[in-house]
């Protein structure tokens, strides 16, 4: 495959006081290729050779091929100005492919492969924190072609970013001034709420809790939060790594039984940044964000979303966890291991 | 077409600091209806009723019948707490048809068509504005399948908000913050900025300039500012709208002829609030936000942008506005009145 010429940069937005990250060689990059010819399959015997050189693997990290934040990146194709500052794209780019096989899904993997890749992606935000230009790890997901992913195999992605990305600023900034205001964590005070109404639960395990929302974006929005006050995936005891694996397999079977597909979503692991701050105001979350809202209707991020950045959520949160509850596995007594 | 139970409330979202609309009786709201049941044709005569109770008409609007947003909300369907407050929620949804013809698009109407289009904005404006609970007037177009149209034929929506929508929020208080550091406003500083550059820009008219924005999110976007420091739409003068008209309709065409197709689109008209405050470091200026990154595939809204904020462009700026700048109608004088 040919390697474009690399353009990576990012330009300061003074209207919205964010970055964009420009990154011109992206636009070729591996499209739905036919299934025969994934790049994140295993290079097999006699077979084609893909990212992967070796026959098999349980999951395999490597470097994005059209990453938009590079480790050396280039000097800015333009000059900034005071106004309009650019910057060299900084930071780094993984693929994390969840399994060898092209056709299975997180649900069809065992509880020990899922708390591996927990694991990998505990090691991977220590070992990109570490970096000192890397400022956030976001560990995230994007599935199903809804959501505009361009490979099926089983994977997500690491994207560790050179500042704090504008929605974890703003959660970090809120938690902060909530613990300010009230000596105690935003997302503890919202889990002992929702535990206490309970009509938005949707699983519990000992040490993690999955609800919808009260104020969900998406129909079929979920949040895991683990019960004690950890910012980030490595200060899990391996009670609660195993309770994460449950919770997450729970959560992806009600998924897949809700409307019998597969269903699209991005997931995103919100930890503590990693700038050197003090984030102890932090709470560790994973967000599910499925863009269905009926069986064969997405939700459209249009006019009010998208430009003016005012949700419409067409469902009840009231409604919405009660099906998710009542759907398969009932109890995670009930996933098979 | 039966009426569902209305439940409309705001719920707020702490972690993130905003308002989530949630509005569960727009589900089954009127999906991709075929071309001869369109319920914004014109009532003609013995054919089936429309939205529109009349044979024929210029511009219509009329209030949404799936509303998210209403002038007289009904209790929240489920109690607040201090941590999560519930609002009602007021404000006022409309529809704004441009034209009776089910096939048109705006770059078939003449100019004086989309003057008396523009003339409707800035009146539903004023009204709507001036109703105490609005904070926010916003006049937007989704145009397309890609972005989630449900009627394909040519028609806006105006939201009237109860509260500044974050993405406006945001602008407002940086152009404050601007004004407050600079003395002078954010868009003449970067309007001057881009025309002394002149590699973004992609059509002038005496008094109002389309450009690509030097941190642009979306590949094609094109941002139309007046050059006079105005704050709403119905400040503009006779010539002044005029231009807008001529540069709107000069986007348009070469937004079509980009592809050799009608592109999709979000158009957002960020005016000034209509809270009440003092807005005068605020310019207006309309957006154009197009999905496509190339003909065949669209830039979605995954992981880094919708979950992180983290906006990525795959193109540069100062590709796309020359080859936009180049398109037919390569002047504004080209462009049929």
């Amino acid at each position: 495959m040919q390697r474009l010429p690399v353009m990576s940069e990012r330009r300061w937005n003074p209207v919205l006081g964010e970055w964009v990250i420009t990154a011109t060689h992206r636009q070729d990059r591996t499209f739905l290729p036919p299934a025969d010819y994934c790049p994140l399959d295993p290079t097999r015997p006699g077979g084609h050779p893909t990212e992967i050189d070796r026959a098999d693997f349980e999951i395999v990290v490597f470097e994005n091929r059209f990453p938009s934040l590079r480790r050396d990146p280039p000097e800015p194709a333009v000059a900034g100005t005071e106004l309009s500052p650019v910057e060299r794209a900084s930071g780094v780019c993984e693929v994390v492919v969840y399994t060898p096989e092209h056709e299975a899904t997180l649900t069809s993997e065992s509880l020990e492969h899922i708390r591996r890749l927990i694991a990998v992606w505990a090691h991977r935000t220590v070992v990109l924190g570490a970096r000192p230009e890397v400022d956030y790890v976001f560990v995230f997901e994007n599935k199903g072609e809804a959501i505009g992913v361009t490979l099926h195999h089983p994977h997500g992605q690491i994207y560790a970013y050179p500042t704090i990305p504008p929605v974890l600023e703003r959660e970090v900034a809120n938690a902060r001034s909530h613990v300010r205001r009230t000596g105690r964590c935003l997302w503890c005070d919202l889990q002992e709420q929702e535990l206490a109404d309970g009509r938005r639960i949707v699983a519990e395990t000992e040490s993690w809790v999955a609800g919808v929302p009260f104020a969900a974006r998406w129909p079929y929005e979920v949040h895991l939060l683990p019960r004690r006050h950890v910012g980030w995936l490595h200060e899990l005891t391996a009670p609660e790594v195993d309770d994460l694996a449950l919770t997450l397999k729970t959560v992806l079977l009600k998924y897949d039984a809700l409307f019998g597909f597969s269903l699209p979503y991005i997931m995103a692991i919100h930890q503590r940044p990693t700038d050197g701050g003090n984030h102890e105001s932090y709470h560790l979350h994973i967000e599910f964000l499925p863009p269905n809202r009926t069986e064969s209707k997405l939700k459209y991020l249009a006019g009010s979303e998208t430009a003016a950045g005012a949700f419409i959520n067409d469902t009840l949160p009231e409604e919405t966890a009660p099906r998710l509850r009542e759907l398969e596995p009932r109890t995670t007594a009930e996933v098979p291991s």
